[in-house]
């Protein structure tokens, strides 16, 4: 379903002209326009889902079979020397545009994103806690 | 397939203990021990694909089906305030362990993850020479 106020609706429909290098019956794939690296692209499903939690269950199971098809040939032709798929929900992940997307990231030695984060300090006193919390 | 040699390998058979959040036929995840947050956790196949562009179309098919059910579980049991999934193909993207995994890593409002990169500056030139590749 699209929703009709949601930019990214309008870019996978091809309401709005985008620069897209993938498209099938339930998928478009687009160039960002504020890339972290050269050919950072992001795929947009054409259905309306604000975020991973409402993800229909048909689309979760065909988009990472997608995105290894874009890693593969994204990799090839950018001459990257690495990829990262980023998936951000809520802003307190970063997530700017309320339409689920993932991104897709070549990463080149050297390149100016760095380190994603950096790796924290536990105690297995802690991560027992939150074991058992599950 | 399990390749003896790889230690997540050892961790989602169980030949290594670990603090596990949930397991099933063809994944296990566990808690990071170097957590970018509290809750940071590691979706694994029990099959060893070195990453990405080696993974299986049938794993791919389940594992964001399970990224789904874990960031909802995740969300309501940790109260955290958004989720990335994050994925790292390559050194030059972050891999550190040569065995496909997905990040799950729980976001709260001014945590020390801050942006995870940088929003770049590009030309619709630029952009076209990259989509004419695809």
């Amino acid at each position: 379903m699209k929703d009709n106020n949601c930019i990214f609706c309008k870019l996978a429909a091809g309401d709005i002209p985008t620069n897209s290098i993938y498209e099938d019956e339930d998928f478009k794939v687009i160039l960002d326009v504020g890339p972290a690296t050269r050919g950072h692209a992001l795929i947009l499903p054409k259905d309306h889902y604000p975020n991973l939690y409402e993800l229909s269950n048909e689309t979760a199971s065909k988009i990472m079979i997608l995105a290894k098809k874009m890693a593969t040939e994204m990799t090839e032709k950018l001459a990257c020397d690495g990829f990262n798929l980023i998936q951000n929900n809520g802003e307190a992940a970063g997530q700017t545009i309320f339409h689920f997307h993932i991104h897709l990231i070549p990463r080149y030695n050297n390149d100016s994103v760095g380190s994603l984060w950096e790796p924290g300090v536990t105690t297995q006193e802690d991560l027992e806690k939150i074991k058992n919390m599950f």
